[in-house]
């Protein structure tokens, strides 16, 4: 068998070919027309966002820091983030300040994780028509994966539930694969790598995580997974100028933006503000600048 | 990066900034539309109410003092009460007396809670589109929170999926956080403002909880949860002296409505006069008489 | 055969006898009780009811004194009539006003009739399951009767499909059989009973009809249709008094109550007011005033 | 009768009155939040519009001077429009390049009008779940109403039925009622403004109409729909001064915007940019600049 | 107004221009990407397809040369083709034909079309799932234009739905826009134009049209269409020679590929064969070639 005439150069990774010219155009549907759309205005015109999480509520209650998230809204709206977080209830209450076309992209947190002794579950807080009929664009769910075999089976079903009944709608799907054991243990970054594989083998349309905190193999994740990444900030801690320093890491090494929270809010608001603004131009600053 | 540009006076909270004239008329749907309508029956031209509930027997049985729920009705219903929390039989049965413009608000309580030895379980008593058939003006559903993580998924979904259901109708819902163990512990209140917490996030839109005794915490919570915060009365006890200063410390905190019944309807029916007057005096008082 | 005992004394029609207490209790359904509720908001304690249409628009336009229906609410809002008549898009947009326990009734005109040259046509301005949304207290389809038997086919058709869609969500429906055309003919009268009698047999709750001039006739149709008649007052014309005269004869010879637009919003405001305190007074004036 | 007490001073129309800030955060529901939202898109933070229409050819096929509506996009994109409204197959395939938070609003034509000899017909191109997942801002339908009345029974079911599966969608409706003989013929001012109430009391959003030419009239239409009233242009005519004038009068009688296509992108592209930056400048200008 | 800064270069049609990188690879869904997998089976790597169709049956009968559509699939099938066009009885007998992964794509021709005297009809012949179960490339359906209003109403919603249903199976796909009178009249080209624009703009995703005979028209309907465009080849006629021509001169002018069949194989084999050779290098010469 002659395999030489098998042996081509390898095409360049599908999205970053230069487009099939002729039927690009036909190989659309109205979904994944308005995913394109959707996933624009979280990442914007040059590819990156800084997401202001605050929907912590749907799990932790009443959060320090976040005892108000309509509060917490308020206070970052007139900031230059490019996209807020948020849970079912401040989204369907806070819609007149986001009712603008220079407003802030909005993610809904669609779910709500409980551990208990054996197995933790998923539930939906709200149901995925409705997240549409929010006009939010995407949806997040969170893919707790320091769990048993039995759990791992029902995330991955919940996760494949969530991203099918989404692209009925066109919208987008962050999943955020998480070790949520406190200490978190040593194999930690493993198995977060293992989760990010795993949400983008089961089509996640972008992943959030924690840093790993080696850029060489966060590096490799970013190009692997094939979507982009975001990486998470985590509970406070730290200073302002550890924060950045991981960022601009992070960023550097691949990452497609932020979604920082409670190391962020957490802060004195003349603090939090300014800590913002560096994140912003790490998150945005261009080839050149760097 | 120019911060300087984004730096705006933080807008109003949504709902109490002017409402944009230009689209507000276009921005309702048919369910918006009724669930005004619907709270507007409930909270009346001041905002306040006071409902009184005689559902216990959608869990309880027989309750002494509501051995007979209709005979209640007739009973209390000559008075000036605003409202009534009533389980689905009751309501069905007692509607001549409700079938005319000045009657009180109605409040279904459309669910039944067991606790079980590991888990609880919250079912529909009778449908969302029967409630609706009903004329009711909303619908009620109870929220324990002292629960295992499981139980806390599971009743996040019955919260949820009652909310998705409602919206279908136009009809608002009160969750109703609670701690249902015996004693309540020391714990009682972070939980239950945990749970009002969650019911927010979910999109209830009143929430019934216990008084939580301090009046600070308890004016956070209600301005925090973003929607009306009605207070219950729990088991009889005390005197109505005591219950009338608890009534006026959490109104002037911010409730806007008490829903009390056994430690009205407990008593003689002189008394519970007497006292559902003075209650009455209390929730609808105007600023200038505080 | 004994025939003799098959001879009673007649029992007294099924609604005005006695409640038949054994299973009077257990005969309802979630929808007959909500009609109950619904039919006394429109009929109030004494069975009689003013209500005051402003639904014109869904099939004249803009017509002249009601160009503006939202500032007609406005302005008869506050006087004291018992319910309105109103187009989809002006109760869905006029809620706010309406949402008080001391509010009015209304009735949502729910179709749009259009006579073509062979045939009419009506169709549903906005389904039932909005109307139930909104929160009405009951929908009004019109009934031209001066048609060929192929639309009185379809009348018929349409009125008992409105009437089974109404059923499912406990709204009683308003049925007026009319003889549309101009002039109105000499046996417009025959007409018009033979349409209130066919929207009875199929299961109107209220008939809205012209009065037919003759006490003794319309005094007929309200014992025989068995359900409630109320008058419309047509085309603006004749003084105030000839007015409250018709509208006295026509309750005194059975009418529940009369349905009033253009003879009362065509005049000045002033005297629209005093029209409309002194209609009140009739069509509610007790047993012993009369 | 004392009519006194009922004598109040009317309230505000329901949505300039301030709101009841009690419960209006708990009147919304997902479907009005997002409508809030998209509205909030289209009409901006001042409430005013200029959409540029680019959707004849879902009518008029090859239309002269938009035989490729995709490169009309393209050209008119970087200038700063408020919005396009454009068809089904346009918006699919132009969704790059309004994938970002600071592109114009987006409404979808989602019908074609076909008028036949005796009857015209209107179809949905796309399915209203369809133009969900899109992302767009709203939709539009046409209206014709010189029509017959059996056509008019028809178009009215059509525009119910349109606004009833958008409400599904939280999706505003731009509802367009226009004469299409031509001749336009004298009453055409009557007939349209007829259509307009029509589609207000249908529950119509957002009103697409010919100036009548008549401020005073107009400014009655624009108080009396309750609805924002944008105008349209129609076929090219007239010179640029002639169309900057007819803006100012419509905008000054209460517009709150404008839809001009042909008579804008049927110009050379430099009269045409320079004709758009000054009908913005027209429509966006505040009270102080008038 | 400063309208400098809107002032920008234009971007590139959005399927030409450089793929966002970051994030296309999240904005597919599985129906888009099955379309994109899909239409490069029928267009190839070179972007240029000859299709053959053998469907005539589905509308025409006992077609001349086409009596066995089996046994031409059969003659046919080793040549070199890119495609056929079948209909769903030859699709399904055929499948083992087909059954490797060298094998031409196949087209399905779903739907079949009946000229009345007053308007014509439109029929799928098989339902969309099923066209998926075959496992199809493509669908294709007529669109004749030269049709009333009324009847284009119809051939509009026939469209729209089929491209609604093809999208949920992730089926390109084919609309014929076709003038279908005999003589074909001089406005056949306007007809056929406005009927590629139409189906553009409702979303074909594919056009197949009638050569206009003039390049430079020609060549601007491919440009603002949008999507491939197909030529066909209409009823035998003329020469190989003038066949050659027609299609190096469509070719040439912008086509993607020609779906000729009569003309094809109603010649004796051996002269279809070397047609066939010809035509193949026509549309698949390279730039080079030319």
């Amino acid at each position: 068998m002659e395999m030489e005439k098998y042996l081509m150069t390898p095409a360049e990774r599908p999205w970053s070919a230069p487009a099939a010219t002729v039927y690009a155009a036909s190989s659309s549907t109205s979904a994944s027309s308005g995913k394109t759309y959707r996933l624009g205005r979280i990442f914007g015109r040059d590819g990156r966002t800084l997401i202001l999480p605050a929907d912590h509520g749907t799990m932790l209650g009443r959060v320090s820091g976040l005892e108000d998230p309509i509060e917490l809204v308020r206070t970052f709206l007139p900031l230059a983030c490019d996209g807020f977080l948020l849970g079912p209830g401040v989204i369907q209450r806070t819609a007149p300040w986001f009712a603008a076309r220079d407003a802030p992209a909005r993610l809904l947190a669609i779910d709500s994780y409980w551990r208990g002794e054996d197995i933790g579950t998923s539930v939906l807080s709200i149901s995925m028509a409705r997240a549409a009929q929010l006009g939010v664009d995407g949806v997040k769910i969170l893919m707790p994966w320091d769990v048993s075999p039995t759990e791992r089976a029902a995330r991955s079903q919940f996760v494949g539930l969530v991203i099918t009944a989404a692209e009925e709608h066109g919208l987008p799907v962050m999943v955020e694969p998480i070790v949520l054991s406190s200490p978190r243990g040593e194999d930690v970054v493993a198995i977060e790598g293992d989760g990010c594989r795993m949400a983008a083998e089961l089509g996640a349309d972008i992943i959030k995580v924690a840093y790993p905190g080696d850029p060489e193999l966060f590096s490799k994740w970013c190009d692997e997974l094939g979507v982009p990444v975001v990486i998470l900030g985590g509970p406070a801690g730290g200073n302002t100028q550890d924060l950045a320093e991981l960022v601009t890491e992070a960023m550097d090494a691949g990452a497609k933006g932020i979604t920082i929270g409670r190391r962020l809010w957490q802060r004195p608001i003349e603090e939090a503000t300014k800590l913002l603004g560096e994140l912003l131009s790490i998150v945005h600053r261009t080839e050149e600048n760097r």
